[in-house]
């Protein structure tokens, strides 16, 4: 990887008092971000809630985002599922979308399973959606219980030349990060964290695609161009502090609320069951909102 | 519990060359194991790779096992999914069929979650099925990654009086067995094994739903007549015998490959992924096949 680094957020996705999705905000915090700083767009994915979500509202919300003017070029949404034709169903569509690529869970309820059962499912999905899919791997295996291993990447990069193009490493594992880097000098690897940005970019990798981008993408911006400056330790201890407030079993909901209270709409804060949502009244939240700041301050 | 105890059979789910789902061998391999001896089926459940599918198909599927001549009454579905929708279309749905009630998962990919939080999902499911619902409790945490604890069911039996009716323990851990039965006298309680029926019969327990059912649920069944026998030692001892043989990380394509063997058919061993089918000429599956015996014997 050579060129700029980059922020995406896996965006939030809000619901209504009944628990629909909520299009129309979802549309302003997309923009709202992008106009932050964001570099783009991961909507769908585990901060998104994305695996609550049945197919159907996945497909209305992607079309939603670029209805709504977000240049799909700007878009790597979610797209997997624990069923193989979920995931495809929702690959292909956000190919014939001509989002810029894909970011896929393996299939996360049996386990353990072997890369090459890992290796036919991906495969199915690539031949699915055809030769414009872009494919970036999901390793969160302390949620998904299903690691992407660096033999599953090289099967599937021989397989499928220009295709698996990308991977982000959920783990927070820096060594597993260290290891894809090495062994995949061309891919674009992401860190899930921004406190990881400057090593993941001094080592060759791509940026982030951090939950907190949610709250704080002009901060995360802010550190990329700030990189190798002398500003560049303050801004990461900045971003560090931010997400320091989040982390933790209730990090989704802890974001939700403080998009909330940066967007001075309660109805951001929002979750839907097995989530639980929290007080945007709450000290911790408020310290952490204002900590991280931006939205309205500088809107 | 004090009817009889019963053995239900978490129906494997055979595949098309194209693995779309194979209602016919659904039907017909559903139809012979109640001939066997089951006392139910226990479709879409892991053993089922009901995970693997969409909802559509489980639909589908489940309404073909019913037009193919299987009393709804003998049926308890499979229904619970990562996401909320999902669970309550399946559920809804089982319903309408006049299921005698559906064995559900609790959400799956997020966690840890609270049980705030999937008290709040089962809500939605049970208020949204309506009062016909029979609402059986499955805990497999080792799969699943979300323990279902006497806590979430004390409340959801407490706010849907007469509704959650059953718990099939999964874990394989017998003091969590005991004491579910123990907290829960009124409940049909399953062990996920057949070594472990006698023991659940004797505290009050329903019987099991074994995966290894799927081979040898003749056996079980003459397990269960035997208890308080002279025979039953060696009735226990036969099938925990053929569970043995199965048991491993590969427990659900080695339980296909022995129905293929048993039906002489070998399109049962198929597997969608990221399962990988295994060989039926293989001679551990030949072995344990025939330990199991069975079906073409008997037919």
């Amino acid at each position: 990887m050579t060129s700029r680094p980059q922020v995406l957020v896996p965006l939030v996705t809000p619901f209504r008092p009944d628990l629909s999705v909520d299009r129309e905000r979802l549309v302003t915090i997309g923009k709202r971000l992008i106009a932050d700083g964001a570099d783009g767009l991961a909507p769908f994915g585990t901060t998104s809630e994305a695996n609550s979500l049945s197919v159907s509202e996945r497909i209305d919300a992607l079309e939603a985002l670029v209805a709504g003017g977000i240049d799909p070029a700007v878009l790597v949404p979610g797209t997997g599922c624990a069923a193989l034709p979920d995931t495809i169903a929702l690959t292909r569509h956000a190919v014939s979308l001509g989002v810029r690529g894909t970011l896929t869970l393996p299939p996360f309820y049996y386990k353990p399973v072997s890369d090459d059962g890992l290796a036919a499912s991906f495969a199915r999905v690539i031949e699915a959606a055809g030769p414009a899919l872009r494919l970036y791997m999901y390793h969160i295996p302390q949620t998904s219980g299903v690691p992407v291993t660096a033999n599953l990447i090289a099967r599937l990069r021989e397989a499928f030349p220009g295709m698996v193009v990308g991977l982000k490493d959920s783990s927070g594992n820096w060594d597993n990060t260290a290891a894809m880097l090495d062994a995949f000098p061309e891919m674009e690897i992401f860190s899930s964290s921004e406190s990881l940005l400057p090593r993941n970019v001094a080592a060759g990798g791509a940026g982030c695609i951090s939950a907190t981008a949610n709250v704080n993408a002009h901060g995360i911006a802010a550190l990329i161009r700030g990189l190798g400056t002398p500003d560049e330790a303050r801004l990461l201890d900045a971003v560090t502090e931010v997400r320091r407030r989040f982390e933790g079993p209730d990090l989704i909901p802890a974001i939700k609320a403080a998009v909330a209270r940066r967007m001075n709409d309660p109805e951001y804060a929002r979750t839907r069951p097995p989530l639980v949502a929290m007080d945007t009244a709450a000290p911790a939240i408020a310290e952490a909102a204002a900590l991280a700041g931006g939205v309205n301050e500088d809107a």
